[in-house]
């Protein structure tokens, strides 16, 4: 799904209605984006902390993955998540201090599976609609309306708004 | 150009291509989150270094209006910036240690100003091409192909990574 060589087109994909293609696109260059600012890292790295109040690189990697399953819940199914669900995702959705308590421990492989598995989830999901289902409304933040396009650019954009937190904490980790 | 009602549509715009009223739809977003994160920031906020190598949310701001104009001209008049352009914008595109040095001392109505200059000439420049224009490639990184919507799709997606850092480091100004 993840063509190198069009990594820098936002353009038609097999396999998906022109403007779904678009959407994947852009989510595509930005998962490129995460996966480069999280390379080599070990486990101690993806744990640590700038602060008291920082989440950890390895805590916002699942904030992505737990991000981008409830949205597949939420325009997908129209609905929240259930009690299974949210034991499972939970943590990672609201960070803070539960992120710095319960995620923790693990290797890059480790987020990594996570984030391919939801991946490719949303590649089949997406398969299945055209682009008028990106444009379905319905109310969202604030009492305004938003189509399911803005749902899933917000899926997106949030994961590069961490990106950039990532960036700015693995500048910053202890040297070796 | 920003209606606050359909901040969460990607959608059409009017007196836009198509395409092109949806890369302005997220643009816009973009922003106005941006505008949010720094709402009521004062001049010491702006000035404000988390560390040595850390940028100020100012020049992280005025960061955004140079990307966005340098993408203007090379996307518009398919050039580089000029000797007069270089010394406007140069410190804010390169940011490090001259911004640290010489982006300072300015209220937020000095970078909302600069943003909103470039972000009209955007739109007006928007209005004169159709969806094509943004489908047009040319080599860009690495040796690898790009098309236009990419490039600006590019613009919004470093403001959206760097307002990720603004918001870190709004949460760790110093108390007044």
């Amino acid at each position: 799904m993840m063509d190198s060589d069009r990594i820098y087109l936002i353009a038609d994909m097999p396999g998906y209605a022109p403007q779904v293609g678009r959407l994947l696109s852009m989510m595509n260059y930005a998962r490129h984006t995460t996966l480069e600012a999280v390379q080599h890292l070990n486990r101690q790295q993806l744990d640590y902390l700038l602060d008291a109040r920082s989440n950890s690189i390895g805590a916002l990697l699942l904030h992505f993955a737990a991000v981008e399953y409830a949205y597949q819940v939420s325009t997908f199914e129209d609905r929240g998540l259930n009690e299974e669900e949210l034991a499972e995702w939970g943590t990672a959705l609201d960070l803070g201090d539960a992120g710095r308590e319960r995620i923790n421990g693990h290797d890059l492989d480790y987020y990594l599976g996570k984030l391919e598995a939801v991946r490719n989830r949303t590649y089949d999901l997406f398969r299945s609609v055209d682009d008028r289902w990106l444009y379905e409304q319905e109310e969202f933040w604030y009492g305004k309306q938003a189509n399911r396009y803005f749902m899933w650019f917000h899926v997106f954009e949030d994961e590069i708004n961490h990106r950039g937190q990532i960036r700015l904490i693995r500048s910053r980790l202890p040297k070796e």
